[in-house]
């Protein structure tokens, strides 16, 4: 809904307003840290607002943040602003949304969104300096996601399912580094087990390089490794979900 | 689609478009009533235009109207726009959009948002006087929808569903001075009939101060009192639907 | 995702961007055409973008042209761009988007939309010449899509079903003019036979004119004729899908 267009031109009449998503799944903090850090290297310079919070209401922080590129993020302290910012460098001031000449009153318990979050980032955008915001919090307590790690082997990997987008595409906690650590390469086949299944895929650069139906070990949009299947749903049929372990085995060949 | 962000842009290049929603269900006046009456206090003045139009093609008017603060209007008199004018003090002013020289010509018979309402309302973004869009219509006789109206007891009220959002919240034709007469606060136990089920709901401020898959009589982020689960779906379980009667009862403490 | 929206603003802060839409069916080039060129008359003069691109990492060529009317395109050389090209005059110059300054690096091989398409239509709005985007293409030799032709009898029109709609109405490759030739008016009885099944909708100018649950056949707002159910999905009930054939016979009165 565009309620909260409406709150920025109503404080920042000037101010222009990107909506990267609205697709995040309830609740899901990862997918949406991901997704924040994904694209905003896309994005221009500009004041980053992220809202996905089951803990609105609760006593979690409402944050707005100052990254070491100068960008600014506003959110809530669980996670969901930190892996965007420590990518682009690491948070230099942060400070809890606590003025309430920069909040919307009275406020609803449940959509700081509307009411917290994005005024602040309106009034940032009309030139209210960060600190004005409310008091410092130190950079080093604020919540960090726990990314998994992958496990990389001589010839196997145990990766982990980071997200699945609309189209059923797996992404993986994996770079193109790890896979060339196994001799992966365009045309490798690759046993995937997910629980006791084991399905075989192909490593390729595109998904023009396969078959229709035939399952794909590549390089998503976003430097991610991925599992897709060419015109097809990965995620249905290894039954994926988010933070399900997966073991990739590179063939004999 | 974007068509209509076309039409403004090529009659008033200058105007911004915000679009509230495009989620309303096809057909719901009602639903598209209370959402532009809910979000309107966030946006900024302008020109609102609504389209929820069954009749479209048939014999209802096509309006363009003025608030007693002075926002403007553009929508079908079926009741879609009175909700939110009436709340904002009333109409000043009312004309049918009947001038040819600011619709689009030849128009669709099945597509009046395009080649009336929003043409019109791009018309009065690039200076156009209301007047000047058709003949005057008397306020008093625009159609308005009947907004059902809770029954108070003592202990009990009767209310009714007035729409389901997209996470199944189920929202009441009550506010939280309905619920005070009746003596619920925070943590009140609260007996839900819904037909011939029963269910027991907890009042409370915030979806932090319960458990995951307690019911939840809550004030929502419009001042609405509305039935939810804590992460699930509340419209699902009850079997709600838009215009059912509920009965609510404070439980003995 | 915005992630677009974002790639012009980095590189032409002045252009405006307008989202036509985001529902097109994946891989559905004919569906995407038929929008483009339904919508583009409503648009205004700019540089119209289109993505979609089965065959991305392939060998298709991307592509940047010019219409007779002045408007640019730019999108995958299989078709998309040409059904509303062709219909406002054809192509007057092509290039393919092959000077790497004009594109995102490193690109993404599946991200085409992105790192290629996007880019080039915010340079071209930044003032960048056509042909500084790379060689030129003969507008003779771009993909064209085959859109199939009715054949229309003394009585009886066999037609194709183009696309269907998210409210399940059927767009067919007729215009009225077809109609008329076959005597079909407003009130008209006419049999619709989709395989071996037979159904009869009536002829009306709009949905206000037949009763709930009648089968319609009518002109939509872009000037095709079209099936659907009044209040119901059509092509649910016909089992419709794009590419199918179906028959049309005027009932005898």
């Amino acid at each position: 809904m565009g309620t909260c267009h409406g709150v920025v031109k109503r404080i920042a009449p000037d101010a222009e307003v990107i909506d990267i998503t609205h697709g995040i799944e309830p609740q899901n903090i990862l997918q949406g840290a991901l997704v924040l850090a994904n694209t905003l290297p896309y994005m221009p310079d500009g004041i980053h607002v992220a809202v996905v919070d089951p803990g609105v209401g609760g006593d979690r922080i409402p944050l707005a943040l100052r990254g070491a590129d100068g960008r600014l993020f506003v959110g809530p302290d669980n996670g969901l602003l930190l892996v965007a910012a420590d990518r682009l460098g690491g948070v230099e001031e942060a400070v809890e949304l606590a003025a309430p000449a920069y909040r919307l009153e009275p406020g609803a318990r449940t959509f700081h969104g509307r009411d917290v979050f994005v005024p602040a980032a309106a009034h940032l955008a009309a030139g209210v300096p960060l600190a004005d915001l409310g008091p410092a919090v130190d950079p080093g307590r604020l919540v960090r996601l726990e990314l998994p790690e992958p496990t990389v082997g001589a010839r196997r990997i145990r990766a982990t399912v980071l997200y699945v987008d609309r189209f059923g595409n797996v992404q993986l906690n994996l770079t193109s580094a790890h896979l060339e650590r196994v001799g992966v390469e365009p045309g490798s086949q690759v046993e995937v087990e997910v629980g006791f299944e084991r399905y075989y895929a192909v490593a390729a650069r595109t998904f023009a390089e396969v078959r229709r139906g035939d399952i794909v070990l590549y390089e998503d949009a976003y430097w991610n490794i991925a599992l897709a299947i060419n015109q097809g749903n990965a995620a249905e049929m290894f039954g994926a979900h988010v933070g399900q372990e997966l073991r990739l085995t590179v063939a004999d060949r």
